[in-house]
């Protein structure tokens, strides 16, 4: 007979390595900090270190000493790079600190794992995803109140490691967010729906309405304005995100396109829009009255938690306090 | 020769009769009274009318008598009711008020000029689009400010008569809004693009993404929930909008299903999405950087002042005040 592992309660909340400073990592460094935690950061260029230091923080281009310092310390090691470095961040935490946890904060959760376990260091990995963001970017964006109340996705797929579970989600829990356990997979499939989708949308909505010209720009209301307003995120941001979800993505506008295409068809032959007009609605008012139930009753590290914790988070259940 | 006709700045402000109590209509008449009018409206159905009257208007069922008022008192007749009462309000305001100013706030423009002349009415009509709205409907939800600094389309086809052009773009001036002179055909072209078309498109994404289930509705965020925003606005009402301008929304849907349809090819083909992400900035950030310059020097009634109007629009100019 299996006996549940339970995973004691670390007396002290560990410190908090943040490999860089944009947008996401530069707001998790502060929130960190604002948590009451050790903190401190990496930035390859440096500038936004220059700038992180001129705010108080700490923070340092040299990659191999920030991260000798984390395995001193046994913190919680957090990639908020973009995918392109990666590969090349991954290799060096795999030299000088390959036992802390490890954790990062990129949109894709799949092309993260597979790099992590390239690089060998899948066994104290746990990926996270906090969908928060503005159309900002850089470290001076950053705010430590950017995931209030945000979700968090944090990977929960079958063996990862207890203990770094614990320790990441209670990292999303003290930056102020709520955490949804899932499956590396099915994030990237929901990401595309509710995030990558509505990114190419915008951006196909609004080259439309500019085809119109200076009239059709000088009547655009709520509708138009609501409906693009992520397409003044700057393009390389957005390439990224989408082109690194491509296959997750593909499927999703591929149901787009084949919902606008039956659209198209029923507006010309019957003068009807009803199908889509009604199950749009219908979706809206799904999402605007999502229970978020709190995930009770699962502790970590007993048989089978993973799978009880993804399949909470399958019906949108979300975690409030570390159980 | 001709003599350029000028019109005699009215020495009082006309009254106003709005027919129909709805989101726009109810509005209307509330800002009309705030503007310091005569004003007073008529609904079909009772409960608008007896909620206006217990708000302080003056509110009828009786669309004879609320005519025959207009037609003693010189009134402007304001048509807000949906597409398809168009044909009998219009029919009653033949009969009874056949000779005053008329003007509607339709969002098509070349289906209603059609139906106003099927009933005789072109001579004193002036269509007009206040570009306003919220995702709520009916008398209770108007408001006097509704179309404050919104944009009011005035239709200015040759032709039209310089007197009720003169009303009706005062009526809109006094209600807060700026004036945008435009033909009615590319006023349905346009509004398809930034209006209809964003309809279409929110419902499209919210419904993939319920196809996403629960976890892609817990993980939306920002990008999701303005891209579907307009999608909780009433089927009915989405319904009526686009599919009154099913010929020019085609166009429209079909251009972007064109960009869409491209943009999956290179995602698949090359993982990239540059083409269509640069596009959609790029016409997002000229949407931003809108100049709406002022029209000035256009004389209303001057020889080919209704083409130096539309031009003016069609360079996303706008009235402030009346020339």
């Amino acid at each position: 007979m299996c006996q549940p592992i339970r995973v004691s309660a670390e007396t002290t909340t560990p410190p908090v390595c943040v490999l860089g400073l944009g947008l996401i990592g530069g707001s998790l460094l502060r929130a960190a900090v604002a948590d009451g935690r050790s903190a401190w950061g990496y930035n390859r260029s440096a500038d936004p270190v220059r700038d992180a230091r001129a705010d108080g923080f700490d923070a340092d281009t040299d990659l191999a000493a920030v991260l000798r310092r984390a395995a001193e310390a046994d913190a919680v090691v957090v990639v908020a790079v973009p995918v392109p470095a990666l590969d090349a961040v991954l290799a060096q935490v795999a030299v000088h600190a390959p036992d802390c946890t490890l954790t990062d904060v990129v949109s894709v959760k799949g092309a993260v794992r597979d790099a992590v376990a390239r690089h060998g260091l899948g066994a104290r990995f746990v990926g996270g995803h906090p969908m928060a963001g503005t159309a900002e970017s850089g470290w001076s964006a950053g705010d430590a109140e950017l995931f209030r109340d945000a979700v968090w996705v944090v990977g929960s797929e079958d063996g990862v490691d207890p203990r770094s579970w614990s320790r990441v989600a209670d990292l999303a829990l003290g930056c102020g967010a709520v955490v949804v356990p899932a499956d590396p997979d099915e994030h990237d499939s929901a990401v595309a729906r509710i995030s990558h989708l509505p990114h190419l949308l915008a951006e196909a909505l609004a080259t439309t309405a500019a085809a119109g010209g200076d009239l059709a720009l000088a009547l655009a209301a709520g509708s138009f304005r609501d409906g693009t307003r992520v397409a003044g995120t700057a393009p390389d941001l957005v390439r990224a995100m989408c082109e690194a979800n491509a296959e997750a993505l593909t499927v999703a506008l591929d149901e787009a396109l084949a919902l606008l295409t039956a659209a198209r068809t029923a507006l010309v032959a019957e003068t009807s829009t009803e199908t889509l007009v009604l199950s749009g609605h219908a979706a809206r008012l799904r999402y605007e009255n999502l229970a978020r139930a709190e995930i009770t009753g699962v502790r970590v590290g007993e048989p089978g938690w993973e799978r009880r914790m993804r399949e909470a988070g399958r019906r949108g259940e979300v975690l409030r306090t570390l159980p």
